[in-house]
């Protein structure tokens, strides 16, 4: 009998530098949208991120995965890529994009969602860039 | 192409009085139901609001939706009305209504759902009356 | 007119051993998928552990369950099963199961899904096991 | 050889409704001084206790109090007298009172630092009021 | 009677941009230090701020001081200075000084010691550049 | 001119299991004093520590002694020596000690207290047991 589906969820954390501003628009438009946001020096965040997986617990380890395995894939292909960086401008992944958190959330899910093992799925990515403030990703085919 | 669709979170925050007292009952049909939660002179909670929207971050701004304009929001039609009151006498959209934890997230949504930017859905109230107790409200709609 | 289904959730905790060691497996073997966490001499936890009902509130007393009821279900049911225990060698529910995080889930919903009053379901067993480590368990009919 | 002095803290918590208001004043210097803290009405918040002891571990137990007897020391002569309850009419000892943070920890002091076993002193009093406003009393001989 | 003296602390949080660099020191020796934090394109941190205050509640309030007006002052003098600023680069009071987390509080101090009404002190400034580190500054009296 | 004294602490953290079971007496003596912690199968704890330095300032660095050089030390010669380990069976300097929380705060002060640079002296251990339990201590010229 297959064991049942559970969700499994490992939180890591980065801190990083950003500013909200659209080069394609003037100064004032850009503070008019983003107020201290925009701020040209930039200003920054300790940002906590969950990753979410799903799968069965194996009947041998009582793992859905390793999570050794999984700590160590978010810390080598999504932190190191963004911890004590500047999101604007240090951040391949995140070239041409407007480094809001809804849209660092989607690279990270578009970094991790293929790389999983076998038999485990991504389910979300919960990233905080305040503990007032938080965004949740289920992928592409979230429904509206 | 779209943007996909993601989850955005703001944290609020509001302390109030309540009881837990049904006026049809008796005094002790009331204490055996509630206990010290019917204390005539009322007890008083730090509530924890956790308003979650969704829709497609837009191009220009990376946001689903400006987060100032949604924390205006939630303090205008929410916070002023509950902060510092007695949920039992002082709240117009509590009026006749038992003031548990349940209701008061059911009454937050209905004040909300409707009042979003056009491409923005209410997705979630989540209410917190203690570390220990929360309710999660999705709308009327949520299947049992 | 029914009221609308809303999710409640009460928080618990209990703080146990345990190890990570499969018995079929040498030594080398479960020191190579387990490391630290195959301690001969066990290491623990303090689990905090999260019951999510779902229901339609009382129109008499705003309450989709009585949360007093509630705790001491959890209380009686699980926690005193588990707290200050060896999750490998004390308890029952888990006899024979390999006492990962997900499998003590697992066994939570097991004992208490068929136990609460006619009009609430259990939905979901949310389970800590560090801060940095949880599961979440909705019941085997998840679909993967 | 005396075990060295070491402070060891308990948590505990009260849910309890209360308002900022001096019945010498009227109504217009009451709302000037206190605002909206001063609703006749009340408010109330959940209020996180830390009590601090200090003394020498015993060499049999490695305590130096039984952790047991202080929770139960707390809990029957604090807790139960401020948990769900009026502090401006429902608790003795704030009898004519003013029942600010400050004046709510003052008296949790005055209660128990004599009632503590030999070789045991009250060292604090923590009182968060909510997470961004507490106070710290550490008896009537501090300095200013 | 004098009322006794007590402690009372107020919450603040500000985001902020800096990096870790000497500008005396050659790249390589300040990367040799400072590491990650060196990032010449700088990163961030949510910081938080207790500020704690000392004196005597009043008779008339069971205030030791106004948290409101606390509150403002904070807000006025420090973090309007420091939110979603660069701390290198933005912060008057910070000119010529190495914005390390230890430097920033000892700032705050200095701006807020002598602006605190009659018969209050201030007592310490706790800044958390994450929680994972943090410091605390009793200002310039404090012995070794 | 000096830089003023100030304090920085570090969090880091162990997951641990024990009993609290004096070997010198019956195991009806012992379950009467330590009730379920006396479990013969033994209990465990997250543990959580933060240790206090303190120290001025350096001009070239900001810091009072490098964060990432006391990470290591804490690392190194306490969470290697306590983590995923039996303190009652795995720990040599708790060895005969009895391993309360209170104990293994102290054992870590003497390992930490004489390895610190010049210039920084140790000042305090906290080390939480649950959130509700927690400890500290100040070395042994405490008074009591």
């Amino acid at each position: 009998m297959l064991a049942p589906v559970i969700f499994v969820t490992r939180k890591s954390h980065f801190n990083a530098a950003h500013k909200l501003y659209n080069p394609k628009w003037s100064l004032e438009e850009n503070e008019a949208m983003f107020g201290k946001c925009a701020n040209a020096n930039w200003h920054g965040h300790n940002f906590d991120l969950y990753v979410t997986i799903k799968g069965r617990p194996s009947e041998d380890t009582g793992f859905v995965m390793d999570l050794k395995k999984l700590k160590v894939l978010i810390e080598n292909e999504v932190v190191v890529k963004l911890d004590h960086k500047n999101l604007n401008l240090d951040v391949p992944f995140l070239k041409d994009i407007f480094p809001s958190v809804e849209n660092i959330a989607i690279g990270i899910w578009n970094i991790l969602h293929n790389q999983l093992p076998e038999g485990v799925k991504l389910h979300k990515i919960l990233l905080y860039e305040t503990e007032r403030n938080f965004v949740e990703y289920f992928g592409p085919d979230t429904p509206f």
